[in-house]
């Protein structure tokens, strides 16, 4: 008879987690990126129970009636291993961000003050689908210093629990502590609600969740947690083009922010023009990003000017993160107006402003209250491998803490280390 | 007859910072610390005003049954409130923190990315009491660009609706917006927990919260709040005695934590010893803290060889933040059960080292997790003024944005401000 024993609970694999959590924290670069080759080599040679592991969530999302694009999602093969563990060889060659002094002074006392990065302690992480995700916000948490616990979607269980197992058990080969990549559920418990609470809630042990997954997830989470949460973020963001912009320039920068992928948070969703060069641009972008295949909705002077190729726009259409091939476009008076516009339907992840006007470049850089700011560039650059960050667990539209990508050093904190001799306070 | 008019709603006040804000964000250095030096000369100008008014206050205080140290903070007088228009000078002569470039770089594709400082918009300080805070926090928020929403205890009313007015009125004649110093409550409405819950839960509207006051104060934030809050730290702080400790320098810096200051959050609490040194400092720690008036209470080592002086500690001490002239000691074996203490009862604010052992100073401070971390001085140096980060607004254990003293910097987010010259991603 087998004997079938109830996987840990969140308090348990939490508690473990954060007890591991401590002996990581003193694991040098080398020990950290020995445990980071060492998940990469087991990922090649464990692909074929990955990808059996694999087929069994592919065939029950299909039984489940997955659509095809979240079928794909899902999907692991050969090719697509050796991709996740050539992003765990990628995060090997970043800067180890513990111990990096920030800022340091010698005081008038003669006390040596530094501020140094540190790991966080437990970060855990809840995602939906992708089962790349339990590897890469694995190794980012162990580059960093952080014990991981990890909760995968019910969809991507089997998946999600031979790739946990393949990274813990390669970290303890190479010598850091059991417990510093925990899960929470399992094919047979795939986890509920009263889970993530239970996660969310344990304040002492959990020093950041970071969600990600759709609105429906983090409006759960926001609920319930009293830990810290890191929202990843949904990104409205627009493109303006100003009285002084290149037009060539323009056209480039709006079809790469809106098309070069369209269904990702730093892509363009509202294109805003100058009524100066309304009358030149309009007819030029539109049949451009027309001939794209971009769906248009624009205003009422647009709409009149252009209705065979621009649907007219309700108030709905400037609040909208469509992640598709749409766009809404409107005229404004000026580089004022765009920010206005920009503060007021904005959700604060990546803006661009077109232009060859200093003046206007400045006020819009300096009035614009986004991560992300941008003068004659895409929006799509909004990314921690982009910026020379190396890889990102996700990209915050938070003020607190992290704002934009969020990499190996926000995934820390940091704490003042002060030497003296003797010193006493007068 | 005269018209009362009821003051304006708490989203009223809130959302008119919010406007305020966003010019003010704007405004540079120079317009900003000439507002400063206006709510100085105001102060200084208008004390007579400000004692009647605080005379209301004591007197209420005084009928209602306020200990004197209660009305001793409460009172204002010329001195105080001369102290309190030279803390405002302080801040003028501190940097600003907007627009400091926090890194930057120019990418390999020629992209100019700059991490920028840049204010959070609207920050609530919710505080009990002194009514030196009203300024304290209006001058801080003022130069780090922010809004202002301030929601003082009723016990201070008087005194906080005219320090309010003097200073708002102040940053309005130097051509700051009218909102940007905004008040919660009057002397004729004090305001009720229903308005902490209102200002807690405006989501895109209040950026930040900081409540400064005990820990009903923090417990009835947390409940509701679903804006970002900075909790002000407790401190149960800890002073370590190495085995390789110089012991005159231990004394002098176990005294000066414990005694020199006691109500304070960075005061000790806990006095750790190894056993290597504990027959020969323990006589000579106990008979001075004993001398200078501190109550001990000793594990059951020190309760067995000096019980004259020392009560016998239970559980409960190791947990105690005193914040009075008692302290918790206990023996332990070795660095690494010093740790393992503070890890347990420590709550991550201040804790101190003294040693001439570098590998047994390096240990903890690699290894306890706390704000600061000291080696060889006092634990009574973590204060913003003493780190040379100029004034604070609090301490913070959190871990995340802001850990230790809350300064001006810790009072802005940033942005990253990306230039390039038709840059799009291919």
């Amino acid at each position: 008879m087998a004997i079938v024993s109830s996987p840990p609970s969140v308090t348990d694999v939490c508690r473990a987690a954060k007890h591991a959590a401590r002996e990581l924290a003193q694991a040098d670069t080398e020990r950290k990126d020995a445990a980071l080759r060492a998940i990469a080599a087991a990922l090649r040679a464990r692909g074929e129970e990955i990808v059996q592991a694999n087929e069994a969530d592919v065939r029950a999302g299909r039984e489940a009636g997955l659509s095809e694009a979240l079928l794909d999602r899902l999907a692991l093969d050969e090719e697509r291993i050796e991709g996740i563990a050539r992003a765990v060889e990628q995060i090997v060659a970043l800067g180890d961000p513990v111990g990096e002094v920030i800022e340091g002074r010698k005081l008038p006392n003669g006390l040596d003050v530094r501020k140094v990065r540190a790991p966080l302690g437990v970060v855990a992480v809840v995602y939906e689908a992708r089962p790349n995700v339990t590897i890469d916000a694995a190794a980012l948490c162990v580059k960093s210093g952080n014990a991981i616990v990890l909760r995968g979607s019910s969809s991507a269980a089997h998946s999600n629990a031979v790739l946990a197992a393949i990274a813990a058990e390669a970290v303890v080969s190479e010598g850091l502590p059991e417990g510093c990549i925990g899960t929470i559920g399992s094919p047979t418990h795939p986890g509920a609600r009263e889970e993530l609470a239970e996660l969310a809630t344990l304040e002492g042990v959990v020093d950041l969740v970071i969600p990600r997954g759709g609105e429906g997830l983090k409006a759960a989470l926001g609920a319930v947690a009293t830990v810290p949460v890191m929202y990843a973020a949904s990104g409205n963001c627009h493109v303006y083009v100003d009285a002084g912009a290149d037009l060539q320039m323009a056209e480039r920068i709006v079809l790469n922010a809106k098309t070069q992928r369209p269904g990702v948070c730093n892509a363009a969703e509202t294109l805003l023009v100058h009524e100066a060069v309304a009358d030149v641009f309009l007819p030029q972008i539109v049949s451009a990003l027309a001939a794209a295949g971009v769906e248009l909705r624009g205003d009422t002077y647009i709409h009149a000017r252009a209705s065979a190729h621009v649907r007219e726009a309700s108030d709905e259409d400037w609040e909208t993160e469509y992640l598709a091939m749409t766009l809404a476009i409107k005229v404004v008076e000026s580089v004022g107006e765009a920010i206005e516009h920009i503060a007021r339907y904005g959700s604060g992840h990546s803006e661009a402003i077109v232009t060859r006007d200093t003046e206007a470049a400045r006020a819009f850089q300096s009035a614009v209250d986004a991560a992300c700011v941008y003068v004659n560039a895409s929006t799509r650059f909004t990314d921690g491998g982009e910026f020379g960050m190396g890889a990102e667990i996700g990209n915050s539209t938070q003020k607190l803490h992290a704002r934009g990508p969020i990499g190996l050093r926000e995934l820390c904190t940091f704490k003042y280390l002060i030497e003296g001799d003797g010193h006493v306070r007068g």
